[in-house]
């Protein structure tokens, strides 16, 4: 079944996103584009189902998608022309669909893929059902444009984020050595959507005593260690944005040893903020807190990258690591999460999501974060 | 860094399901297999992290991932050397790591890849990285063996079912007119891991009223409306291992029109199981209940597969719809869950997990599936 739009819509068929995306076709002289990383197509259309590619030429953009999202695409796609099949893109691309002469005016000779985002059988499909194409495997090709956020996803993410304030401090009433850290879980997954989030921006991770040294841990069935300190790194997802943050506190009396690293760690995750400028590299924005971390003895217990970006997908480029030759743009929203794991002892990471503008690192409205002792 | 495992655990770096995959790169005259898909990677090694790869000649088995996983790795692979490194698999056989004569006796001339679990865009790096060798893109490498579970994996399977039935018991304390979709969904989320599950095993469904008729529906903010049906489509995760059952039950008085749906489509879901059997296709087995349907005049509103393979991931192959020319083999769990939509009024979905043997297919320990009026 075809679901084609009024000629009515046929204004809607572009956006700010899609005119960027546009341009950056015509710079590499794309006759046409075909998006297959779902983040993207929400991103650019609001569609939010399992199953879809986008396939633009200067003027058109059809959604692909399947028979179980006939209802849904007529309420939420924008942008785009919504195309139901049960054959799967590449089979009505082959049968002369979207880039032949058949339903559109454009023949396409350079047709552009996410070469990072698509199969290497697929790519190789795409070929043979294309053979008048030159496919142009591209690599981050919306990413530039994905990393800076207008000011509709900037309040999403503020109001995931204020989700998870309100979910952290649910969490304060309810943690003690006789509740386990999967129970710890089961609370955040349940607030997450009782205070209004859609669902888990991934699996939380609730990390205690030597277990909180395992930087993904996940939640056991082990009770939450007395004098010791767990890791709480959570967020959900608003509109389709996501919220990301760490907290470690401590339950009962902690060590020495505890608490100075929980205030290395705080201190390097301020030293972070306050380092982030526009167009600095990840690795420029990373090495200082790294470096920090060496100065105090501690280089070797930092085994992550300092952040990342975020956005529809918790993580996104640029990342803000040891390798990342990418600019952290201007407008952008990225993670500050630096953290020290003593094997065998305890862990700590302190995160916060930042939004990066001209005039400095402002961290996202978050929990307080000086330690708390319960 | 590198950890290296002890000689005494040598004896340990192989596995029925190794040796099974083992056998099929004999046959493909394969000197080494990269598998790629972290399912995959986890089926075959425990290994539960979001990052890894896993590389297999004829004798070894290495599990590459990165430093957030270094002490994760000591405990929970099985079956493979772990090697931690910041530089990404490609860049370690770049640098002679594991298929050259450095690390291993084999030096490979065929190297197989999943074709289909690996972007365009690494096969070329990886095939820059390995001059000497010819890449061999295989699709479907592992499902075969996958499909087929043993008695371990079937016990976790029933214990994620038997969660499942005791969050749809709490649900039918819960349901009604007062509340809505998405209270019911972080429910599902809390119970299933109170009860010991490690995680919903997807984004549960509860869709009511003419939402129901959305078969991928998200839980909204809007009230369970009253007189309708509300279809509920949920899992949960016990050992790396899926559940997933539907039920729809009515809330007030329902029409006779959604009581003769219900039905209908319980009588399908009946068929299904009986008529289920090892080495069908699943176009077969599909086709079963697809014409049934047709033959009441509601073909046109079962839009989505009849079922699908199920285990360490939700859908799983073989899928058991229209196009799938696959066999079901002896020994795999599969669903079965027919569905009636009928647009902007109701939909009905009926899901349990069989398990499929040469004296027909089961259903594992699952709720009642008579209608249950609220």
């Amino acid at each position: 079944m075809m679901l084609r739009t009024d000629e009515s819509t046929t204004t809607l068929l572009t956006s700010s996103k899609l005119a960027s995306l546009r341009k950056k076709m015509q710079e590499q002289t794309l006759d046409a584009m075909i998006i297959t990383h779902l983040p993207n197509i929400r991103w650019l259309t609001n569609f939010s189902g399992s199953n879809a590619v986008l396939i633009l030429t200067a003027e058109q953009s059809w959604l692909i998608t399947d028979g179980r999202y006939s209802e849904q695409v007529k309420t939420e796609v924008e942008h785009a022309e919504p195309f139901i099949t049960s054959d799967g893109y590449i089979e009505e691309l082959r049968a002369g669909k979207f880039l032949s002469q058949g339903s559109s005016s454009v023949k396409p000779c350079r047709t552009g893929v996410q070469g990072d985002k698509l199969s290497y059988t697929a790519f190789q499909a795409l070929k043979e059902a294309l053979p008048g194409a030159e496919l142009v495997p591209l690599i981050s090709f919306c990413d530039a444009f994905i990393a800076v956020k207008d000011a509709d996803e900037l309040s999403r993410m503020k109001q995931a984020v204020a989700i998870t304030d309100k979910v952290f401090d649910k969490l304060l009433d309810m943690i003690s050595p006789d509740v386990t850290e999967r129970e710890v879980a089961a609370e955040i997954s349940y607030w997450n959507k009782r205070f209004g989030g859609e669902k888990d921006a991934f699996d939380p991770i609730v990390a205690s005593g030597e277990r909180g040294a395992l930087p993904h841990a996940r939640p056991s069935n082990e009770k939450i260690r007395n004098n010791s300190l767990v890791v709480i790194d959570m967020g959900c997802v608003v509109g389709g944005y996501c919220s990301d943050q760490t907290r470690t506190v401590a339950v009962g009396k902690i060590s020495d040893e505890a608490k100075k690293i929980y205030n290395l760690v705080l201190e390097a995750h301020l030293l972070g903020i306050r380092s982030a400028k526009p167009e600095m590299t990840g690795k420029e924005l990373d090495g200082i807190v790294r470096e920090f971390f060496a100065a105090h003895g501690y280089g070797e217990a930092f085994g992550h990258s300092l952040g990342h970006s975020i956005g529809i997908e918790v993580h996104q480029s640029p990342i803000i690591g040891r390798k990342s030759e990418t600019n952290i743009p201007a407008g952008s929203v990225i993670t500050i999460e630096p953290g020290l794991y003593l094997a065998g002892k305890f862990g700590v990471r302190i995160e916060d999501m930042v939004y990066v503008t001209n005039d400095g690192a402002t961290p996202l409205p978050s929990a307080p974060k000086q330690l708390i002792e319960l």
